[in-house]
């Protein structure tokens, strides 16, 4: 990994955190996790996904407002409508936003809706994106390209923090490979060598990965086993409902069933994992 | 392959023609060869391709002034500069130019330099790029991603069609693999399948699939022989000295006997070749 | 490529001949193309397809007769009946057969009955039949592995070469994608390299690449244009009614039409095509 | 996954023990480990390790008598003098053996040395030594394949079943991938498959997968996180000094650690991992 100014470690105990929001941070002991729909489809959808997550808890929401779409005629995404449905639920739950930005042009207006810009594996080495998200002050979700090495991937993060943002988080969310059993390849020693060579908090996306909703819950528990500083996972209130990515979304039953069952393995590797609300106001 | 309503054959004979300039087509019975550096370094550099090139003949030449560099410190590119170079080129020789678009904002400054613009692998789902260049009424070149699918491939190209902009060439120019003794592997099987699928010209880049010179002339020959429309290779004064992909450059002399070599070929699959300037004076 | 004592040019025009019958080479200049269907599946079958490809011409007859099948339920092939078939082909057509060896104790009654034994892909690194094979005085025709690196494919050459065996045909079949639309990637960048490498004879199976019979005829003409010494490809009675790899078998006719075919592409690579005998006799 | 009869689960709860000696088991509560060099260099080396491992505690020591080597000039293991070091080893130390096999005509007299039979990766689809190890009464231990399937990975298992032996594991070693950052990518969405598709116990190779023993730690413990029933790693006296896959050996100070810090893993998924030997003395 030569050409690394910014994003390397100097000590192996040097670990970024990246903030947020007042309250939730990447990299620290807390595990952090974001959770909601692939795609913002209505303010009802998104307020039932955020009531219920807030208790559960998760740190963070999620949706897609601009969505990358194979085909040109598939629903590319509400746009500033649902930006629109950020700013209301920004509003009425205390919950950070995270959803994708696609271009340039849209920076500011997400900027201004969302607490985080996500780049999507398809734009990984969209350079001139990276260099615009660079020159922001929010933070960045950057997902691995679906066949980006690990050199190209810390390499795009430089990209970034050589353009004065040093608020980026990795996301590890599968590789392509052969087998179409699974969705794409979770490739985990990418997130241990990831924790070795960046000092910046890596974070994993098992839905996008496994691909079929049962796969999800020992991929989450992999993840944070082997180090990863905390999960994105797809949910929504009728999965098979969903408008995209339906076969991986977990209910939010389920989402909330899979945060508490994260607790142990969190402790079993030193981290934590913040209990539900309903709990905490019950002791 | 569903949802394809502009980029699919109706017919097995549909075959579309993309206009470079007055005497060049991509998709003809002629074979259409591109030819050029990685990266445009100096207007000499340029004029010692472009008068070597035209004569060999190459009907387009090529060269990077956007850059994409997997690290933020290699150099990115000349920029303004190489476009500067291009208007000069184009003024002294009768060679149509193609070159890399990376940014939405970068499209009105190429466009008026150049005569085709290229979308890089990198860049290959890069919806918002995609749709852009549908818009305007240049030729473009779109590079299949290091991973995409023939599915995605021409999807990609159905942004570019549905967004107003018929004059798309596909480009082949191999997809990551588990062996590194090519850089990438050749897919021709893709190139076959595209012509089956859809009416646009295919052409095929030997240079960046195999990532060494020596490979490169069975590979041209191989792209023909499967029935591509054409191809783009790379080319250098003094390969050794490229600023980048110098493993990979033919001399213009060997992409001169290159060229020559592919005539049998090309009449082999009742194509042709355009014959070097040089002997059609002598003659 | 260290470590290759055996396999390794060492000149560039250092080619071995291969002899697979008195009259059928391969490594000369005469393209050697195999032909017949994926499994054997009575004498009548062999026998119409032996009359046809005899005039085709081809050069050699295949079929498998025990077949490496993913399911142990899946019909394993008709064992000893089926070489008792070869035994009867060879007896009354004048063509070498070709067929798989799975197994070290298959090797003797195989090794009596066909002129040159297959080690398919599944096999190319059990090492203990390698080294047996090369302790036979038959022809070898080894297949590329699903997934084996250009390295690893010369290597097992080189082990059945250490053991005595020098007659060694490669066969390059396609490799393992994460693109389902082709059944593998045909990687003719590895058959170029593999011609630079060794002295060995490098032919192509456009069949199991491609999984489409469509795909089949681009991808034998540019496997020839880019220096293959030879052909394996598929070819039924009825297609449709093969027991196995029914998708990418040619019909006897669509066969004779692509063998003709080919004669073109050869010629301008300096290489023949056998001819027709029916047009021999008529001329 | 059709045509599986033997290897799938009836009901979720379903799940196999697989028998290694009268005290270990896999498949059940506990996680079983198997430690050992790659390759048994002599009686020396491998006295050293079985008695560093026995007070691990692992369940069982490995290490290659045959080794399947790329290059026919590389060493291929000691053979019988291997076997009559485990014979040693066996007498000596309370630990079951684990070994590769590599032919059919190797299965007797390695049955009778060791305690568990492994078919490896380049051959998880030697079709005829499946078979024939379904005809023993050994437990096997069946590496998935370089670029295998999960279909085909369990079909595999079927060929050992549906020959008579129900005593099999499925190891999961990583398979190959575009990036040659990690040796292989560690796929646990296939562990995590294999757990729900089939009763059979399922380990993980973690030291074939990453290939650098810094990262092998933190993919033992995602492992169990996600499942697996137990782990084989690679360790040796002297890591560096190992004459095969030197670069992904743990030291045996190393391997001990590890071990111990899996405990609160396997205690958060309800599991267990046996304490040391030593620690049970003291209390």
């Amino acid at each position: 990994m030569n050409n690394l100014k910014l994003v390397s470690k100097s000590l192996p105990e040097h670990n970024s955190l990246v903030q947020l929001s007042e309250t939730v941070t990447f990299g620290g002991q807390e595990i952090t996790i974001i959770g909601g729909p692939c795609t913002v489809e209505s303010l009802e959808q998104m307020e039932t996904v955020a009531s219920k997550l807030q208790a559960a808890p998760v740190q963070a929401i999620r949706g897609g407002v601009y969505k990358p779409r194979t085909s040109p005629y598939s629903f590319q995404g509400l746009g500033e409508a649902g930006l629109e449905i950020f700013a209301t639920i920004k509003q009425r739950y205390n919950l950070p936003v995270v959803t994708e930005v696609m271009a340039i042009a849209q920076i500011e207006s997400i900027a201004a809706s969302a607490d985080m810009l996500q780049v999507g594996s398809r734009n990984m080495q969209n350079f001139d994106l990276l260099k615009a998200l660079g020159e922001t002050d929010k933070p960045i979700l950057l997902k691995r390209g679906l066949a980006a090495t690990i050199e190209e991937f810390v390499n795009a993060a430089e990209y970034i923090l050589s353009h004065g943002n040093s608020q980026v988080v990795l996301c590890e969310r599968g590789i392509r490979s052969f087998d179409n059993y699974t969705r794409n390849v979770l490739d985990l020693g990418a997130v241990a060598a990831l924790k070795q060579i960046t000092h910046l908090p890596v974070i994993v996306d098992p839905s996008h990965a496994a691909g079929k909703r049962e796969l999800i819950a020992p991929l989450a528990k992999a993840a944070i086993a082997c180090g990863a500083d905390g999960l994105i996972i797809e949910c929504h209130p009728e999965p098979e409902k969903s408008v995209s990515d339906a076969r991986q979304a977990l209910s939010l039953e389920a989402m909330i069933r899979l945060v508490h069952s994260l607790q142990p393995i969190a402790a079993a590797v030193g981290r934590t994992v913040a209990l539900p609300t309903r709990e905490l106001a019950v002791a």
